[in-house]
């Protein structure tokens, strides 16, 4: 279902990805039994699927007519869709809360109309029509919000527009001299990359959702890809900015670095719609690197990996990818292999032997990937850096193959949820970061939650982890859990009370609320916690004086008015 | 003289420095031909000194009674004072503005008291008594703003603390694993490298105050120093903070990258203490390098040495200093040259004929400095890609004394202001950054603005510059600026006529107002040009909501209320 200029299909309006891509078992021998064995989950039961789309109860749109005129003057009649699948599809991001919700029917505050601008100037007239008739405006990337940043707050009286923005999707220039790029927010990863790499550049961002989001959602959550540790957070790779603002199109230059107050650049980087829409950013790009390579490594224990990614980050190497998972992560990892060859059973087997015999213990061990970009010389002499304290702590390199199908494999895994709801099993990720000294800690307290949840539950469950990126004072803990819960149980209750243990934990650790997946309104109860009260209270000065009819995405970072108390209350 | 517990005599009330340390021309036999040549000044006549500090009329302290009891209960009796010479010290910074206002006994609105807070309880105490008796508070770290940053707003009728942070000079601790550094605000540069060279580490922070600038006042400023390149700019070392605010104590954790919302940590970067008192940060810290070295380059000319430093910027070296002077401060740098031995005379004598030989124009030669730290082979090998680079674009490398005297010599260049205005004088610094697609466009409008400049007020002028930081994107340039009044002209006017037209030339020409040396009152009629309107908007959203008082620096960064427009306004 394309529609109106759009190159690309919607997502499933009740899952991940394209409706002809699932994640299954089959050919994956070792997966059912795994999952049986720590999930108590037969996979090959037949599933629950979604309700269907006919059976749905679709809030009817309620748009006045004056407004949807006024978007039919701003982006032109084609480009106002009141369609139910599409305020369907546009009702809310891919958490684990939405995705259930969503199949159950239970659809919330679905947006009464989608609108698709295909230039700053249309986006202006729909923020200006939004205003003027006292609307509320939330921006639309692709749709993979897994924090609740695109639902409309319930009980919304004003009528609500989901601002599509992917029609906005083309790189409009290119400077070789500064090596930036001014880009249009609306573009995908793949359609940002493919012209990119067309004039031989890269933006080098590739989070786990790269396929399905956009460059201003990246922006407007803090998004962190697989080779940040070498190409820089997309905060540090966004340098200009345009915004359409109540106070009009806020223009960031794209200067390298400026001493103009607190920055008005790392304000909109993380807004989540709530300071504007997004329209265009200038963002930094590199030369396509003439060599690539991810390598697997085996660490003897958990604590040797992150000791290890600890002493490469504070070395002179830097590669592009640090990653490093923990036994249990581990597990599953070697329990997803496809159906290996002879050759390679042999080789596993091989290798299993010479473990053992070297005294590892193989239920401790942990597979890590680093990755090396640049000139053949540079990763040369990078690898060298990095394998010589890998091997400090124990590395082992088990070559490119393992590398490669990570590399193939990465944006799969989000289908994995939908696999796992489909036989009735709520699965999400939680992540976060800490300095390099609490991160056994921050690791500790967080496995003790989730384990402690499950119990307390009765539910079977299984927690594993991945340190995904590295910095020189600490590093991102990437957590993926999932619970069995009972027929008769329900499933996001159940779900609720893990994924709080795990976030309470961090924040009680000292770690932050997220690393890279935002606030929205599902982190929004820790942000105090994390970032204090008068944190809390800035944000909210920000949003209230900046937005003072609460029209820009409302309800998510922060909601309600906080108290100002008196300097002593923190 | 020392007061109060401080550890360091303050600086003089009407210049740069310490009492007993100045600039001179003697022993430099080529300075006093080279100012009389372009400047039309004969440094030897004798020099206008300022006002005697006893003839100053120094405004009454006018701090109800209330108010004094509460501060002497919050700090202590002793550490209250309104002593004139505090208060005068305290009034303002040294901005060239401020160096001839106070010269000429024109001291403006000075704060009516000086405390000196030695614990974070204490700065709580303080702001607590100033918000309930409705009284401004201005944190003081150095006093080296040369934006107009400290100084209480002409005719402000409420009483005015100068909160003097120098008490508050610990390292608490290190965090050898993390690499993370707690300090309090107040230590100055050369006490912070102190404490932590003496267990092994280096903060890396030099901006050219370092003597007598505060980790306080760089955080509060964006401030960025020699070796930004490779240690970051002060926005990147500040980890954690911590910050007395009329919410409370506002905590920022020392996490490595979070996707919290808007980054309050970098709102408090570059605040001018319109959000709160920073006390404390926890700063990343790197090892002391077994190595560090600086060589001295000549490049053939600017652009030369502008393409030669991008290209570094893109490749895989980093270099910690990365600075090219263009020829006018090429030809400075060798006027300044302390007497030479016979030896050195002949050596340079030898250059001169071995680059006129090779074809060089040495008017438009170009001096650069290039740093490298780390590990020998580290330091070997970026030194062999940097120079690689480096000769494509025509270097000469010329050892390693010049870069030695420069890294001697490197704190010493404000006392040359001081130097200048004895003798009638201004002279004084702008810089901005841009991306490396438009340095020369803006260095060639700047040239030609400033040499309007002095074209149109019809006086002796010299204008240079040097590239002082390298990004993957861009880089700073930094321009320097003398002129030579008539004797019945206002030199202060004259000044501000070269002034606004460099900052000017810099918004129009796409660059940035400052790249680290803040807005305070001097810089902020460029706010909106560079920033945008809406920009501005969000920032006084941000401080009108959070101090809605007013009670905190008022008037810097962004004065008086902005109108908000419509979204098409930008």
């Amino acid at each position: 279902m394309y529609r109106d200029g759009a190159t690309r299909a919607p997502m499933k309006w009740w899952g991940w990805g394209e409706e002809s891509i699932s994640f299954t078992h089959e050919g994956k021998p070792e997966l059912a039994p795994f999952i049986e064995r720590h999930l108590e989950l037969d996979v090959r039961r037949p599933g629950t699927r979604p309700i269907a789309f006919g059976d749905l109860e679709v809030p009817p749109s309620v748009l006045p007519a004056g407004l949807r005129s006024d978007l039919e003057d701003a982006v032109g009649a084609g480009h106002v869709s009141t369609d139910e699948h599409d305020r369907v599809v546009h009702a809310r991001g891919k958490s684990l809360t939405d995705l259930v919700r969503q199949r159950r029917g239970d659809l919330g505050r679905v947006a009464d109309v989608v609108v698709r601008p295909a230039t700053e100037e249309e986006v202006v007239a729909v923020v200006e029509a939004a205003l003027e008739e006292d609307a509320v405006v939330i921006p639309f990337g692709g749709g993979t919000s897994i924090s609740g940043s695109l639902e409309p707050e319930p009980g919304e009286t004003r009528p609500v527009i989901s601002i599509d923005m992917s029609r906005m999707d083309r790189v409009l220039s290119v400077d070789a001299t500064s090596q930036l790029a001014r880009v249009q927010a609306g573009v995908f990863g793949p359609n940002l990359e493919r012209q990119l790499n067309a004039q031989g550049w890269t933006c080098g961002h590739f989070p786990d959702s790269f396929t399905h989001s956009t460059l201003g959602g990246w922006i407007a959550t803090r998004s962190s890809g697989m080779q940040s540790d070498r190409y820089g957070d997309v905060a540090e790779l966004t340098r200009g900015l345009r915004v359409v603002t109540p106070s009009g199109v806020l223009v960031v230059r794209p200067v390298p670095s400026t001493s103009t107050g607190p920055s008005v650049r790392e304000m909109v980087l993380g807004s989540e719609g709530r300071l504007g829409i997004i329209t265009e950013a200038t963002i930094q790009v590199r030369r396509v690197p003439p060599e690539r390579t991810i390598l697997g490594y085996l660490f003897p224990t958990w604590a040797d990996g992150l000791a290890a990614m600890r002493d490469i980050a504070a070395g002179e190497a830097s590669p592009s990818v640090t990653r490093v998972s923990d036994p249990y992560e581990t597990a599953f990892s070697f329990a997803t292999r496809t159906d290996p060859t002879p050759v390679d059973r042999l080789k596993s087997k091989a290798l299993q032997t010479f473990l053992k015999r070297k005294g590892w213990d193989l239920e401790a061990m942990c597979l890590a990937f680093i990755g090396y970009e640049g000139s053949a010389a540079g990763v040369a002499a990078e690898r060298k850096a990095t394998e010589r304290i890998a091997k400090r702590h124990g590395a082992l390199c088990i070559g490119s193959s393992p590398g490669e199908l990570y590399d193939q494999k990465k944006f799969d895994t989000p289908y994995i949820r939908d696999f796992l709801l489909d036989r009735g099993a709520p699965a999400d990720v939680s992540e976060t970061s800490a300095p390099w000294g609490e991160l056994q800690t921050v690791y500790d307290n967080v496995t003790a939650a989730g384990h402690g949840a499950f119990h307390q539950l009765g539910v079977p469950g299984y927690l594993m982890c991945h340190l995904s990126h590295s910095y020189h004072t600490g590093a991102c803990l990437y957590f993926t859990f999932a619970i069995n819960p009972p027929a008769d149980g329900d499933a996001l209750d159940m779900y609720g009370v893990v994924k709080r243990a795990i976030q309470q934990a961090f924040v009680d650790s000292g770690a932050t609320l997220s690393h890279h997946h935002a606030v929205g309104t599902e982190h929004a109860q820790w942000l105090e916690e994390d970032i204090s009260g008068p944190g809390v209270a800035m944000l909210q000065a920000l949003f209230e004086g900046f937005d003072p009819g609460g029209n820009l995405n409302p309800g998510k970072i922060v909601s309600g008015r906080t108290t100002h108390a008196g300097p002593d209350a923190g």
